[in-house]
């Protein structure tokens, strides 16, 4: 039954459209200088976590063979290094629109996918492996990225005012 | 598709259950003087987490229609009042041990359940709204609850000494 199948995999795709949302707003809600403070003290940047998931997401056009990266340089900005490292990071309002950016790319692709795509291997695993792993598929992908984007929507929060049980 | 509906289902319990290991694993990582800190200052303590964590998941048993809460008085102290508040809190060990029950029952009904039961409506939608928004299902819940401890494992991990960028 296609249309249960569908209605199975919308439930996932809503939750990561779901999250985009989340921080979308709370990205709107914060100002660069909210951003440039850390989340805790030693730990990541505001603007740190948002140029990673701007990279992470970025990195989910190959993995999911939609295309190729349209910001390879934050991989070794923001994936590869840590917040602290000497490397020149962009413009935290660079770094807001490579957010967006990633994110419109990718539901102009979800919008369209059918499950029999969902289902498909993703780019980082075998032919040999998927046989034998047929979970490795690209839906796996969007749910380990939804709680991924989730982790350090939890995070970023802290940078708001006051208490946050959230 | 019997077998790939409850196959695209199970991506989503995994999901949850690769959540609750994480939150495990870090748990038996952070002393009880750790997850008496603050997550950043100002902001929620480790234990009022865990102690939350544990509220919200025990409300999963009714809200999934799979029995009563085991420790109703988890809602007051952990959801409807903040960190700061005058309310006596359980000791840090019990919470610890109320995270983890809460999480085995719901474990040994989740790996029984059908994909028919997942798409069964949960107890905070009238039968009314369900005909007309029939995504107000137990699945739905269980990835709002797999992203919602996502938002606070990613705070908790700020307890951990040294960087976090995971």
């Amino acid at each position: 039954m296609q249309n249960r199948e569908s209605f199975i995999v919308k439930l996932a795709v809503d939750a990561w459209f779901g999250q985009i949302k989340r921080v979308d707003n709370l990205l709107d809600e914060l100002s660069d200088e909210q951003l440039l403070q850390e989340i805790a003290p030693g730990k990541n940047s505001g603007v740190y976590l948002v140029g990673h998931l701007a990279a992470i997401h970025d990195a989910m056009l190959p993995l999911l063979s939609l295309g190729q990266k349209m910001r390879p340089e934050l991989e070794e900005i923001f994936i590869n290094n840590p917040d602290k490292s000497p490397i020149k990071k962009p413009a935290t309002s660079l770094l807001r629109q490579y957010w967006k950016d990633a994110n419109t790319t990718l539901e102009k692709h979800f919008i369209k996918m059918t499950t029999d795509e969902w289902l498909q291997k993703h780019t980082a695993v075998s032919e040999e492996d998927f046989i034998k792993q047929p979970h490795r598929n690209k839906l796996n992908v969007l749910i380990s990225r939804t709680v991924h984007v989730a982790n350090h929507y939890g995070q970023m929060l802290l940078l708001k005012k006051g208490g946050a049980q959230e």
